[in-house]
């Protein structure tokens, strides 16, 4: 799991010869840690919509640093490690200027690590074409700029709905801090909460609240109960009952509980349930086990392609349509699936894999609108190239292509899928609904 | 414009080189010729949706042959041309197996250059839950089929709304021909059309028709004015009036009118109107106009970012808002902008084109709804490399990566581009509206 080539390329003499060569120069990235502050500091904070108060606000404890004017050609070298444009305004395509202006005068300032999000209202909420045209507009905008800036420099687009101005905080403080590493160019939509307005603890966001992990003995689930656990949940680790040892040890390292569950199991939706009439609801559901079985189609047998189907999406289709059926979600409660990068663009020897992600995607958009009447939300991550057991597998030349294919020119650690998951299952998550988020560094494959 | 390595490695000694070294070995696709047989040709059918008769239909003058039943371990060696999988009554994940079964059995009787179709129904019209995952599901199947049968074989999903079974044939035969040679990897949605049911004649289908296009008068709007007039269109040539002896050029040789025409001048639109008023509506409108004025944002000028602006999203909003505002485009009219892969998935150095790009996309799904009520549809299409002057230009090294980044490994054709715009702006599509269709040969490249 380990990336030597980014050790190496990162030592003097790596820099050098990478620089010579013209070869990639992924910077290691910088990740949130216990007990630091979270929100990256100073921040440019410009533009002029109707979210500027919810951006102050949550900027209320920190600095922000006044946008370099247009009018100055000489940008202003004070670095910043944050940008923040309300682009919510925007109504006509000449107020594009705006933005090409301030990355003009600014862009040079962001120094690296420097997250950047530009916050605007989704063309399907805008009044009329112009505005939903240039609101639109802004996605070309924000994928360039997470392509080119570099400099392990993050940058998304927040659409929020009018009306949502309030639901913005736990998305603003996850793209503004180090927790989002590894995601850039993304395009996340804020609704109105499903759930209400709530009280939340930011250091402890899961204090008192019980979150499920399927597949939590190891890898990526591991990693998911560690984070949940870390802000205060008490989670209950599933994994197929041949890992015992391991779902144990996890459990313990988690200070959860150990559920052995067979989720593909005939009887695994009632053992959920009966689970739940024992102990009481959960708050969190984390569908994160997962197979793969590669083969071309024409090679692969009829048991690769079922079992790949079974866990990855009939298992999580099963088991949310029967937490929701017995009320085993409490309200406010979240259910988060692990799509990947397969299921959005197809994968070569993956027919089973992206079939099965892919309908992941299905999963989240049909079931959302469904569980929101339960106060629940339904999203996604989609993880690209993590490194993990599963990954090292792959051969040495694929690997190296996969881990260098996205705009950070590495591959996202465990951490950044959990803390993503981390900030979807977040009580103060709830305008976030139906959405499939990438954790991928913003790789170059898509659809 | 020619891709050398695309002939080197058809030769005898560079297929035996590019084997031993494991390089790319791209085909040189297969393209409709006029006169030829639109249809591939023997064709399987299988699946058991409500879009049988359709198909059946479709195919009424040609071979169609039976699928080799999953039971069979050995699969037959009939070689076929293309497929078609009716997969809209799909209402399990149980059920997604058959797809399975159907490319294990049939994936190796695809011959080269075949033409792969899979039919369904989109989640969004889907009864319930597990029918709308399982639909949905399809997508990952159909971008990893794209991916991996290679041998150019290309392969879509269609997605085909209850009740809009009459409204496919424009959309099949476009995927079951050679006009889509560099398509796949794509999924549609067809409708009910906007305008009813057409009368069409498939050889000629814009015989009495007008058609405006923008850029006309060299690369891929030169072969969009041909491809129409090919197809019976009388085409009005739009070009910036310093293009005069290209545009007269172009004109002449489609047959066609030339109007010199700034697109971004103050009066582009009255002008258009003045015309309109004057020659009558149009039946197509092709906004292909676009420039390139490539920079990094910190270094990119403020005229470069409104220049391409101006042209590629200010004028395609700002005529088409004329031209339907004084029902300049008749019952049954066609608006094709074009979009691109980096109005997708952004580029680096393109933050003025890829906003505009974007920006596109906007247009298309904002103006669709209105336009429909004109019975009128808007629709784009997004090019990945097209082998034109424009990408000439680009750095080898560059060149050759863009033009291998995709399931082809070949870079497009200008004729690409534009057969995907006459089935866009086909009598028969009113079916396909607010659409984005890649013409890219499934480039990696995505969002």
């Amino acid at each position: 799991m380990s990336d030597s080539y980014l050790t190496f390329v990162n030592s003097p003499w790596g820099r050098r010869l990478a620089q010579a060569a013209g070869l990639p120069q992924p910077l290691p990235l910088q990740r949130h840690r216990s007990g630091q502050q979270s929100l990256v500091n100073p921040v440019i904070v410009a533009g002029a919509g109707r979210l500027m108060t919810q951006v102050q606000r949550v900027f209320s404890d920190t600095d922000t640093v006044a946008a370099t004017p247009a009018t100055l050609n000489a940008p202003s070298t004070v670095k910043v490690q944050g940008a923040v444009f309300d682009a919510s305004g925007l109504v006509s395509l000449e107020q594009l200027d705006e933005l090409y202006r301030f990355f003009y005068c600014n862009a040079r300032r962001l120094g690296q690590h420097a997250r950047v999000v530009v916050l605007g209202t989704a063309p399907e909420h805008c009044a009329d074409l112009p505005q939903a045209v240039a609101q639109r507009a802004l996605e070309g905008l924000v994928r360039s700029l997470a392509k080119e800036l570099r400099r392990a420099i993050t940058v998304q687009l927040l659409y929020v709905a009018p009306g949502a101005e309030d639901a913005l905080d736990s998305s603003l403080r996850f793209f503004l801090s180090r927790r989002s590493a590894y995601v850039s160019g993304q395009v996340v939509r804020v609704h109105a909460p499903v759930d209400g307005h709530v009280t939340v603890n930011w250091d402890k966001p899961f204090a008192g609240r019980r979150a499920l992990v399927t597949g939590a003995s190891r890898g990526i689930g591991l990693a998911i109960a560690q984070v949940l656990a870390r802000d205060g949940a008490h989670v209950i680790c599933v994994d197929v009952p041949q890992a015992h040892d391991a779902l144990q040890q996890a459990a313990g390292a988690v200070n959860g509980s150990a559920l052995p569950l067979d989720i593909t199991a005939p009887d695994a939706a009632s053992l959920l349930q009966a689970h739940v009439s024992q102990y009481g609801a959960f708050d969190v559901v984390v569908h994160n086990a997962g197979i793969t079985r590669d083969k071309t189609i024409v090679k692969m047998s009829e048991s690769a392609w079922q079992s790949v189907l079974a866990v990855n999406l009939q298992a999580p289709l099963c088991l949310s349509n029967a937490l929701l059926e017995c009320e085993g979600l409490n309200p406010g409660g979240r259910i988060v699936c692990v799509s990947s990068i397969s299921g959005i663009a197809g994968n070569l020897g993956q027919s089973n894999y992206a079939t099965s992600k892919a309908g992941v995607i299905g999963l989240v958009q049909g079931l959302a609108p469904r569980a929101a009447t339960q106060q629940v939300t339904v999203n996604a991550v989609a993880p690209g190239f993590i490194e993990t057991q599963m990954t090292a597998r792959i051969p040495l030349m694929i690997r190296e292509a996969g881990r260098r294919m996205n705009s950070l020119s590495q591959g996202g650690q465990p951490i950044d899928v959990a803390e993503t998951i981390g900030w979807l299952a977040h009580p103060a998550s709830g305008g976030v609904n139906g959405q499939v988020v990438r954790v991928c560094g913003q790789s170059l494959l898509g659809a």
